[in-house]
């Protein structure tokens, strides 16, 4: 292992850049080159990359974003698109990549794998924290921070107007963010897309609430799951509540990283550049029961991780 | 002066409760008695107050929203309801009222202070800083700083995926929001319900920004003018560029204030006992050329504010 | 079971609302009364107390501090006001008692257990993170994300003067919360108890920073080793560094919790009425491998937790 | 004019950037090529300068701290060393010079301003507020918030505890900053150099507080009056009340700017720029009755700028 290559794929989250940062850093000191490859995979396509050194990721652990950028890459999904890739491996000599992105990034890895002779490492970094093979994802603390903040700020108003709010949070197949956000912020209700919801069960909540004293509520749902507008004017036919909708959109994605979003990434791309000197390859990185470990990539590709739902019960209580 | 009222109305705001506490405390140390109506008019209009003292307002001067609730009246718009308000002031032998919210609410003052012999004081509190006789209310500049803290954020996404970004921010009528959002977090294109945009000049800024080197870029929109799918739409068919979408929602209107909030809502707290004390009513408060002013109630609801074009002007040669 | 107490000891920590907010709650839905004792062992032992409702601790999941308040007592060290507290638990038919507080306090629950029937819980809340038995206390991360938010400022005029900052964060036995913020805001230098430093590798490594164009370093020092202003001067003499020195204060312990303080704190708080429910007593509740477990009071009192030191070694690459 | 200079002189503030941004942005516009002097007038006497371009201020407007660096230069207080500064400005063809700094570097640039040919502007950046011939300078308004943020978070620990705290912020000579922060934080007391504070006096309010039932309270003070572990010494052994000691240290300096600031480094920028077209040298820039104004340089640092003591004695009636 004389050189490896790092790219950020799919979705942008808060904690790449201190991915990269620890990824650099460790592989300089075990007397690694490291490249990285521009735009997710259409930097591994069209052989577009800059070496990276200690120096050249000073000042880069707090920052949001990726600093070789991301982006949306159709052409990957094709076996043409994924050789020309291993051919960029291979023609710049590069025995390792670490590939650092969500669950549908890695797929594209494994894909990759299957073509190139370069030993291939994913790192998850996603939001959305829908990655198996980790309990938690590089950037899942900072997006539930974020979106605890604004729901803070969002009761201000519906305690001072006493309405019901509908807070959309990001999410299009899985409810990792809005359960979190929503047991964190003390929502009266939880929608995620793994529970079919009852809409009786929803106003009967809300009823119950508002005679308990409680004359207003947050209803915290995954973007991916109901018609927040259709429910709004469900709610408010059958409860007589006013109810307002708040989407949290990108912001979401952005932002320094957390404490904890900086020590997982820190921790993983330490872990990932010591893999590929074990020369162990197509492997997720990964914090199971407070450890870092490493599963097969193609295992955390075929794998659903499956969403605690008995957290679900727990934020309906909490929220009494 | 015996007995004064104080009110919440309209929207609520960030810095309404640091209001609160200085009127309260102020008043208090002059003699003065004080009562809270609750949600807005509507405590008003149905005689639902409770006694404020320095003790009951401790603790108050960081939180968002209002502890007096706010809510919308429809029914105040009416001459009874009017009436029914002076009937609940002089039933309960107050002297002077002080209304804290925004240019929509102190119509409704005005509309009071013909049926009542209380003195009648105005303290502008709203985001939207659209009240005529204040370079600024109380509010605005909290809003001002969540929105650019979200922009910040959005940021890291545009950059990662040299994506260009439509920020709506509030403000159905007016810009004060958007403009002042717009030019502190370094937007390329702002644009507000005052001037008619050209979308040729925003195709033409968007293309040139992108030759220059700037592959991404923010637009920072009011709610109240043009439709941002539509416009996202357009900037994707004409310039090539990919374009997301992010609704900055009620989390402007709530939170704890800034400095600056806290600051105004105590001078404009503070003079609006001292106004009433000179049994001087129809007032608004207000901060004029950096000075602590008022200004006739009747003037402020007829006039409209200006927006500093200026500043537009000087937002686009700074995103250059 | 029918009457269970709480009270909040030792240093306050943030999440301590969100823990009582979440025993109440549970225990109320499981039928138990709750009492709640004023500032720690004084409440408990001067018999002052008062009832929580569900109601009772709305909107306090988000606020810092304790709304029980706490105090030192060092009366509570000696056999009679342990005494007297095991009195007040049985006059007042108390079952079981849940303490939230740091490891100091939990010598008191030892002692306090063998003086009275009712069953004893505790629930490690200390920004420390000191606690044998659980591998995080609620509080530390949001410590962390202060002190880290902190450096980040002080970060910028480091660089912006080319100065080296010594920054000293709370823990007067223990490295933890140094270690965490060390690494997570990329100090150059971390200085715990725990490990004998030496002087000459802090200067030879500020000195070999310097020539590889790091003008600027941050060294993380625990409060309770070393002498700052000593060091300081050392450093300026030995390297020809400007030294500044900055104290991150009692900001540490306050402030709104993180998601995640408030999600252990809400675990934990669960946790602790399951365990009196089973009639489990002298317990000290915590996480270990990622799952909420439990262990032996007095194991937890007489063993020392251990600080991870291949931290410190990956926090130096890192920072390299 | 063709070609201007810029430099950061002095203490960092938070908005520096923002203003070199404006400057060069503007400059650019207006066909002027703009030099930035590294390391302060350090950078003016060694001739060590790069071009400054609108991309290569890209990114930096909500940055803290200052890309052109600053440094103490005891040097610059010498006719020699501002002889070599004019003679750096002559041998670029500078004509005009923009800097930005507090008080102590205008001092410098009067100075210099005898000694070369080049138009000086002086645009007032610090978080001590002290620069005369405006009503705010930038950075303070951060300064402010950052303080005012901390203090909210130590008093969730003074209430906790139902303690005192001493809050020591910056501020050597002037109290612009403790003013500010303590009439916004709610503190109960505020010492300000500009006035000998009375302990019997200080002794008097923390008893009348605790009969009250304000069993914790706040006082803020400026680094420049008084001893701190003195004055909490007394305050223990006079009204019995456990006094701690928070100094809020140099993150007070540094952080993202605040919107206020963002926008007076833009006004001002962009202010300085036009004086230097209308070959007008020799100015402060300035905020004056909520206008962008400008005032001699020479008046400037020969009068000192008052504190307005009426804001002290309505902070005392508001934390009542």
């Amino acid at each position: 292992m004389k050189k490896i290559g790092v790219a950020t794929t799919g979705g942008d989250a808060p904690g790449m850049n201190a991915a990269i940062r620890a990824i650099v850093r460790i592989a300089s000191l075990r007397n690694l080159q490291v490249v990285g490859f521009e735009r997710g995979w259409n930097g591994l396509m069209k052989n577009e990359s800059k070496l990276l050194t200690p120096r050249s990721v000073g000042g880069i652990l707090g920052l949001g974003g990726t600093i070789l950028h991301t982006a949306r890459c159709p052409e990957f999904t094709k076996d043409e698109g994924v050789r020309k890739a291993a051919q960029t491996l291979s023609s710049n000599h590069v025995d390792g990549l670490v590939v650092i992105g969500g669950g549908g990034s890695f797929k594209g890895a494994l894909d990759l794998s299957r073509e190139t002779d370069a030993l291939i490492v994913a790192v998850p970094a996603t939001i959305d924290n829908d990655v198996y093979g980790t309990d938690e994802t590089i950037g899942f603390d900072t997006a539930v921070n974020t979106a605890v903040t604004e729901i803070d700020k969002i009761r201000d108003t519906a305690i001072s107007h006493e309405r019901t709010f509908i807070v959309e949070v990001m999410g299009r197949d899985r409810g990792f963010l809005a359960l979190m956000a929503g047991i964190t912020s003390g929502a009266e209700i939880i929608i995620v897309p793994e529970i079919q919801y009852e809409e009786q069960k929803i106003f009967q909540t809300l009823k119950e609430n508002s005679q308990r004293g409680k004359k207003s509520s947050i209803i915290v749902k995954a973007e991916g799951v109901g018609d927040a507008r259709l429910l709004a004017k469900e709610i408010e036919e059958k409860t007589g509540a006013e109810v307002r909708i708040s989407v949290l959109g990108y912001a979401q994605r952005g932002g320094s990283p957390t404490a904890r979003s900086r020590f997982l990434a820190s921790l993983f791309g330490n872990k990932a550049v010591e893999l590929l000197l074990e020369a162990q390859g197509n492997k997720v990185v990964g914090l199971q029961k407070g450890q870092v470990s490493n599963l097969s990539l193609e295992k955390s590709c075929k794998t659903k991780k499956s969403l605690d739902l008995s957290l679900l019960s727990l934020a309906t209580v909490l929220a009494t």
